[in-house]
């Protein structure tokens, strides 16, 4: 799957429509719409706390220490998009920083993932220049040895391939395949809809234990009530 | 001592008065005044930065990406109470959300501290509804096992017993047996008007070496200064 | 190098004019002007985002829980140092809080970094008093066995010289040799200024590919385009 | 609940026929016998692969960087006892070592757990001391600051009273209160006996899915075979 | 591409042939022939130092705490097969233990590599029944939802396809897709055949500076070399 | 301290006698005689249990995921001489395989301590070749850049210089400076004689209260003994 020294040029990226569709949600709601797949590991945060994205990937794999194939995907971005980069290894260096994010915001692009470091923070909050990586880190990257740009990738334990829709919030990132982009977008309507019903009855007070039906599977499941 | 399949719905919690005095202080003041005994691992952090509780606790015992026994939980909660989540293993899921939050809330609930992860925290950052965890995870969890409602856990490595006085702050989350909440605020208070007089006195350039007559203790353990 | 039992009264300090020199510049900036070389470990962060610090050090070696020796530096603190604390071991205990820190800023000391714990960190934030540690824990500790004060000390995996420039952002912290200073300053700010103007030219859409000149060794590298 | 300072001298041991009945067993087989409860984290591991212990629990106390405990506990050893030592947090020091080993064999002890480092691994192995800790760290530890001993503690998240059974293999250790070791040994013998005709029918090829009915139950879930 | 309820009876298992040429080389080589892709994580350790095992995929996607899908992928074994288990969450639990591995191996299953916890590991090591896992733990499961079987899964950040090679030792796991088996069973062996060459002048004392012609491009570079 | 691109090709070993002499001692007596300094984190660990070094550093500063310079460094080794190897920042890569340890050998190098990962872990046992890693990794090393060969380094949090003695074994490593090798053998020799001493009397069921007379301390500190 995943190929070192390519760079893809073409790739089916999600529809318009259907991102700003998804991008109405929360990656809790999306995720729970996915059937509770394509969540990235959680050890992948915002560098600051506001930071929200959704756009199509373009990917990068990325070696170690090294964040050549970043300059190569920045021109491979088209409006809308988000760079997700992966390692072939697990490092923390710091791939990214206010620069890239300049050359990629001029681009279009709307933000980084990245499961590795990043740095000049304080500057892409400035920016509000979204970027969710799983370290914050001063190291800089040299630029020696081929990756690739738009191949398919496992970042933080997601496959994301190019042009599906990547969607991350303070809660995490979760991954839509641009296949189902619609439908996903669709189901999370539907569901924060059903909440919204819920959450009313239980500020009104109703337990979940009533409204989701609990009571009689808890006591087939033997659960006892003790009163002293 | 943990039992699986059981509530009590009778429980011994602290006074109101020794809970409202508790939560006039700083948690590491009360883990001072607890002869430093009673904190959680500090691997539990604060959702957002400014949330801050002390309640009883109501304990959970729950099963890995199984939230359960959190509805059975919310019924038993009252006015001041505070979810204490244990889980029997290590796990990470969202287990705990903004419908979860609304109904503890309604019920009377002032927060939750988790072994475990908490989700839509840009939610509850908004409600302001305080949730000490050791994770950040959208993903959800199921229900189907049973675990145990007012039974003695064991949450990121302190005993909590139903009825203990717990409270949470940026510092950590110590908890306070409720037939030692009385004493404990009392002694935080002393502590807490004793420090007050030291800090002006440090403001005013006293040094501890001073304040705390250290430097005989020191040469007597061979503390030697060299000025070359 | 290291010793136990030690205080140095006499250090060289980086001079005040490369101290403010050095402040005027990101860590990420000063790091790179090092040529790559003294950064801490990335697990060092700011106790709250906005957490800034330029200082000489005062170095100490502490025990596990036990912070006798930050009484001990502080009589050592001049106008304009940062305390550097590294341990024996490692130990996460909360050394560190805001008597401390008050203590330390009435004799000019500008902050604290600690490859350990610190606490009452709501108050330091309040105080603006930067400190950059492993944790955050209200655990407290006690003043028992004599480490050292400006020895040489490794914190977070760089070695730190008494006087040495020690400078931290929300992007870590790096240490400058008193004696390279000067020089790092300068470099930083030829750095600095070489940046602005890439900044503009990514702003208006040129690529780091040209940018850069990139293009042709990835070609020699065997970077291949694919269109489909 | 824990309490530093004391030294309980009187303790009650579970039987030693209950503890020789529950030496028989693995940990696996009495943690499913106890209910899937009593284990500790699993970051404790046996220093040699074929450590192996089941006693009745001697509890220790520790500070951090400090083992004057263990020698107080010591004392307390009478034949078949297992010292169960916790920490007021989180330190990896080897507070353990081969003439400690010595000491508390020629006490009757027969090992050690620990949620801490040791050190002297490879006399431990050589003498057959069995010890499960959480590091293996060469760093040596003072006497400077009371514990407790015999005192109810947290080991590893796991609530150890003195007097309980302890067993540890290189599954992981397993805590089993005084009061139920005789029931959970019967309960691991008989789930033994189980085991040993599931895997004789296993042996000559029948599935799990037969041998425990999950066919039904798997369709009812809705699970879908494809042959394409 | 991950699917929850679905089982795939019929996968394309790389030949015979070509999986029985990889199992001459060590995984090191097989990475370096893969191109230095197709690694999984390093934290997948095997449970037992001399555990080894290659063979065809057969992939679970499990739910945390739960190995129903594991019974249900052993009758999906086929002999030559190896299980490899993610999970969509983290999770330590120990999934896998000797009876499991008794069913597997009658099924003329081959091993198991999970990105979860493994228990049992004394008999599964006297069995010589090869598990790679994240964690050796005690901790049981349940069986009560569904997961999936033989659909592509991301197993410690490496794509797994049904049908792959797996192949795993003491360096490591590595996956070869099934169509890339013979190519790179070819160059591993030429590999193999390029390195005992070396090995052979290292032995007599040439060093990789001249075998390897790196004196040009090293002062290329700028090293310096200082005789004082 | 650190700088790239440097190759030092005169360093003061320590002498043969003084490294023959603490080859004779365990790591955990000479970081005793230390006085407790100079240790690795213990996050480095033998990369197989019998592993055993002793000798006199040559140091390598790595960059991540690049392990040029230890091409570099193998001709500076002499015999008696372990290769340390620092890294830039954080990288686990498997930097080190078989065939640079037959070439470190034929320069009569004994042994290697890195902060990085390696590999060929089965046959760097079979050879005997001892090596202490921060992990066991397959995946593979460029050599593009520059780092440095015999300048002090930070190893696992330990100041090493070129010529110091190192010692490792299965309870971590401890670097001696060259100047102090002579003493510190002396000092663990001494240490050594005395603990056999009391290890006969801990054998003759001795107790460490009575051995180091901490009955009165312990008495004086507070400590109460309950009897029921």
């Amino acid at each position: 799957m995943q190929e070192l020294g390519i760079v893809h040029r073409t790739i089916n990226r999600a529809s318009r429509a259907d991102v700003e569709a998804l991008a109405a949600f929360a990656v809790s709601t999306i995720h729970e719409a996915m059937g509770r797949l394509g969540l990235m590991r959680p050890y992948i945060r915002p560098v600051y706390p506001t930071a929200r994205l959704c756009g199509t990937a373009v990917t990068v794999l990325l070696q170690p220490g090294d964040n050549w194939m970043l300059h190569v995907a920045a021109e491979q971005v088209q409006p809308g998009d988000v760079l997700v980069a992966a390692c072939t290894t697990e490092c923390e260096d710091g791939f990214f920083g206010d620069l890239l994010a300049t050359s990629v915001r001029a681009q279009g692009g709307v933000g980084l993932v990245i499961d590795g470091g990043c740095r000049d923070v304080a500057s892409l909050q400035e920016m509000d220049f979204p970027v969710f990586s799983r370290a914050i880190n001063s190291k800089g990257t040299i630029k020696a040895t081929l990756g690739s740009v738009n191949v398919p990738v496992v970042c933080a334990n997601a496959l994301v391939n190019p042009g599906d829709v990547v969607i991350g919030d303070i809660d995490g990132v979760v991954v839509v395949p641009a296949s189902r982009a619609a439908d996903v977008a669709e189901s999370a309507r539907q569901r924060e809809a059903n909440e919204e019903g819920k959450r009313q009855r239980f500020e009104a007070g109703e337990l979940g234990l009533d409204m989701y039906s609990m009571r009689q599977p808890l006591e087939a499941a033997g659960l006892r009530y003790i009163d002293s």
